[in-house]
């Protein structure tokens, strides 16, 4: 690569010229397919900001400026422009760069993202901080529009407009979040985006109307009312009603352009909101096709278009399959997304039930929220949210849904150890924030049949807020029985253990002799286990999930609730954990059969 | 009371004219007044919807009809005219009416509300699931201007304007949250608020436009641009750019005037924002002129203004205290609250460092988001919010301040059971949403010396996010030595307890055979603990807080973790806590000293 090749900080990047600049894009969107093409990850969102990336590295002044990636799975260009591009094959490897910012990696990785929405917090939080400091350095977040339909975005923004300091919000629009935009933001948005350039118009309005006759006129004829019409025609996004600067919006494939623009919002050194619209998967048609497809993607090969082929086992799959069935059957029913309806595999379901449907964007609180009024009213709300995204409504959650004891079915996607995509993806805190909330019952169902189980209980026959929570990837098969009863998988004598999921088929590798059980609910009938640790007096617990809080120690309560105090080891996880494949990770937690037969080989059959 | 004992439903609203209608409203200010004076809760807020209130139930069809009460802490109006003037007088009492809307109450509280900002989602939620059910019903939200700084209102107006949902958001302006409103978007409903009435003058620039000479001429020239300049003049208020109808703003305190306009938009039928403004206290002249006073009171003497004298030894105070000498030493410390000031104690550092304090409005999440980018930055932000509060930050918690492991102090005041204001306002679930989180530390300081060592180990020894929780109202004396040590309070022989904060002195009382100790730290040194349990093998852990997760589960961890395991009784909360006196509500839950006696008597001095 001539010019990528060279470039080991942004000092190098401001050595090229603009044609020089070009070039290196050209080389950045090559080396963009070919690594995602071997390694999967997010390949159309980064496509989309390469211009903008090189634009910003070549104009601001890293690491003393700063860059906040809202999200982040977009700073793949960021990386290879700050030095990584050497380690770029590694990409979301164990061991490797990981595909979002992280702090540990790079100094030009300033605040680790990967939920969205938090970066104009940051970037504000940074500019303060240089205000408190006295530092004239500028700090930027690069927000894609699906974002600003999220609470916290706005939040950010309505702090930031009356600051004083040195910031920037990029607003980069391509129309697109994971799925479809949603809500009226976005409406307005594309009203925005399809007009005659603001920022040329409003200066023609305010010329029109301080010198021409008929501005004169007018002016007069509305005196009394004039000041609330230059208000009218002078600030009227709602960037500017938010106290922003508001400019744009900006071709974000437009080198050139980018650049004039940075450096004359540079020179401000106020809260400017920059408009910039892009196209996901820019440069690669097969991308810019289906940029859906190529959001994240898993390995594949970069010269043929990616075949949609559907996954019938994939516990999303199943999910959505099972629920077009209970729907069919019972009108209540509706189901709620966040911005998810492909991931979480309700999209069949929005075709089928479009009334019943309800994509609300990237808003899990007002989706929790808004699901237990609809279960105020008689609806039987299904709530898919991935697993670690549903931290983002544990008070409507608590608040909304469990105070009124509302029917509410929350879908936990992801749960568990969920791999590449790293420590701010893993579904490991969703039993210990949900478990001890009153009237909540939470299903952790495993086969394919114990998913349906799951849903044909919670939905059909519960009344109070359940959780269902499952695992990334592919269901096994098996007819397991009733979803509240332990499942015997081992027979042993000095040891009984409860796994969960699929940490179950570790626990039988490890070869213990040991009972061993398990669990697909909270609460859960005790009576096989509390019949096993008679014998055997000693319990080990082991899930892929925070262990505070989490399945083993709602086991434990349990048994001590009925007076059973057995020595316990409750296996799992005490840290974040980062990305790699998930059988690397369950291996370096000792989560795996390797490790468990290692801690536990006093128990082994053959001892 | 002439006209008020003859409301025993909104139907008997509808027979007054609107002469006995005002003098009805005159009849609900005087009992508002007393009820509080007796009682204590919330009185300025109430005054200023009595109006607003009595045309809403006049004009609407309940309950047939629904209005959600956003916060809810403003629904004694509606609780008077909806059948229960009579239980008035038990507001806020243990087994009496709550001063939040309650579904168990009447079926006129549809739903229960306590937390802000919820209004909204709930209120589209009902209008969705009417259209479902083809039900021509209107739902209505009634949200102060505070809560438009709040994430969830927003997340629920960007879902509604959408809508084509027989739905109407009031926005009660009343230019105060609990503390004075921030934010740009409070500097916005003032030019809103202040301006001709935007409604009026829409129609005129329209008609000017359309029909005069200079309207045509300007309407020529700008040809190019005529529909964006039509968008401008008819739609500018950034909820009409969120989808809805906006009108107002209208006098809060006319009664025809609402009475119209709610008529009027009762036949819109469409997503509609009523902008009303009103006055805090309206009608009891000490609570106008100090409605921050009056906002959430203790029962005063109503002839007479409340003094407002500062209790020193309130944990709010003595936090507030100590970080302004904390900060006047270490110029890295910041404070953020969200729209607490007051409350939280930190009105002085406010004004003692206004360019170390950040008070971010209802915006939980961005205040934590907000802190963990300062934190990045070298800061030491001290983040001040109400334990139940900080319920919605959860995932901000986790992602953005434990992930980076930054050095964020989260001072969580009413942390347990608070009393009056019921099950939305306890602080029962921050153990067990804190304790599982990796890298952070929790501090449970008791006395007075306990909060102050707590602060100066959390800021000024700790580098992780660390979680310091106290409890509601005064902190007793006693300096007790290492935060991190367990407090020995008493020997025993026949059992090892636990406990936290005030329920130690239940524990006394309960006369146990027993070590007594309290915990003010996890984790925290198990040695004396320990060596108690060698002696007694039963270990009982007392928390007014959820058990689930909780303290005690978090020192059974700690022991299982060092091999020990012994029978245990975690005692503590299983189901969300009604309102009342904290002793009564400690009592019901079998958490006083009597009921700890009766369960643990086996264990007594004297058996």
């Amino acid at each position: 690569m001539k010019y990528l090749d060279g470039i080991n900080s942004p000092h190098d990047l401001k050595k090229l010229n603009i044609d020089e600049l070009k070039l290196l894009c050209g080389e950045i969107r090559e080396t963009l397919v070919k690594t995602v093409a071997e390694n999967g990850g997010h390949l159309a969102s980064n496509l989309g900001v390469v211009e903008l990336t090189a634009a910003l590295l070549t104009v601001f002044d890293l690491p003393e400026d700063k860059i906040i990636y809202d999200v982040g799975h977009q700073s793949y260009v960021h990386k290879l422009l700050t030095g990584r591009r050497e380690q770029i094959s590694t990409l979301r490897q164990y061991g490797g760069i990981s595909g979002f910012p992280k702090t540990g990696e790079s100094e030009y990785d300033f605040f680790n993202t990967g939920h969205s929405s938090t970066a104009v917090s940051v970037a504000l939080a940074i500019a303060e901080a240089n205000k408190l400091d006295k530092k004239d350095a500028y700090s930027i977040a690069v927000v894609g529009d699906a974002s600003f339909s999220n609470g916290l975005t706005m939040e950010g923004l309505n702090n930031a407009g009356r600051s004083d300091a040195n910031m920037l919000v990029i607003l980069n629009d391509n129309e697109m979040s994971i799925g479809k935009n949603v809500g009226n933001f976005h409406k307005y948005l594309t009203d925005l985006r399809t007009k005659p350039r603001y920022t040329d118009f409003k200066k023609n309005v305010k010329e029109t109307l301080s010198g021409s006759a008929a501005g004169k006129r007018i002016s007069k004829i509305l005196h009394s009312t004039k000041s609330q019409l230059k208000h009218l025609l002078l600030k009227n996004t709602i960037f500017e009603d938010l106290g922003f600067t508001y400019t744009g919006p900006v071709d974000g494939h437009n080198l050139e352009a980018l650049i004039t623009v940075l450096k004359r919002v540079k020179n401000l050194r106020q809260p400017v909101l920059l408009h910039v619209v892009t196209v996901k998967g820019k440069g690669y048609e097969f991308a810019e096709k289906m940029p859906d497809v190529y959001h994240g993607i898993s390995p594949f090969d970069y010269k043929n278009p990616v075949e949609i082929k559907e996954n019938c086992s994939t516990y999303s799959n199943l999910f959505g399959n099972k629920l077009r069935l209970i729907a069919s059957e019972n009108e209540q029913v509706v189901a709620i997304c966040a911005a998810m309806a492909e991931g979480t595999g309700l999209k069949k379901f929005a075709e089928e039930f479009p009334s019943r449907f309800f994509d609300v964007g990237i808003s899990e609180g007002h989706a929790v929220t808004f699901a237990s009024g609809l279960a105020s009213m008689g609806k039987i709300p299904v709530v898919a949210i991935y697993s670690t995204f549903m931290q983002r409504a544990y008070d409507n959650i608590v608040h909304d849904a469990a105070i009124g004891n509302y029917h509410v079915v929350f879908c936990l996607d992801r749960a568990g150890i969920t791999g590449a995509d790293g420590e701010t993806h893993h579904g490991i805190f969703d039993l210990s924030f949900c478990s001890h909330i009153p009237n909540v019952k939470i299903f952790m169902p495993y086969t394919a049949y114990e998913l349906e189980e799951a849903m044909d209980t919670a939905i059909n026959k519960e009344s109070c807020p359940c959780v269902i929570r499952y695992p990334k990837g592919n269901a096994p098969d098996g007819n397991t029985g009733d979803i509240y009863d332990l499942k015997q998988v081992a027979c042993g004598s000095k040891a009984t253990v409860v796994a969960m999921a699929s940490t179950v088929n570790e626990v039988l590798g490890a070869k213990i002799d040991a009972d061993v059980f398990y669990i697909t609910s909270i609460p859960f009938n005790a009576d096989s286990l509390k019949e096993s640790l008679e014998k055997t007096k000693l319990l080990i617990t082991v899930e892929d999930s925070i262990v505070a809080g989490g399945m083993g120690e709602a086991v434990s309560r349990k048994l001590n609730e009925e007076g059973i105090y057995v020595k316990t080891f409750h296996e799992g996880l005490k840290n974040f954990v980062p990305h790699g494949k998930i059988s690397e990770l369950l291996s370096k937690e000792g989560l795996d059969s390797e490790g468990l037969k290692e801690k536990y080989s006093y128990l082994r059959k053959d001892r």
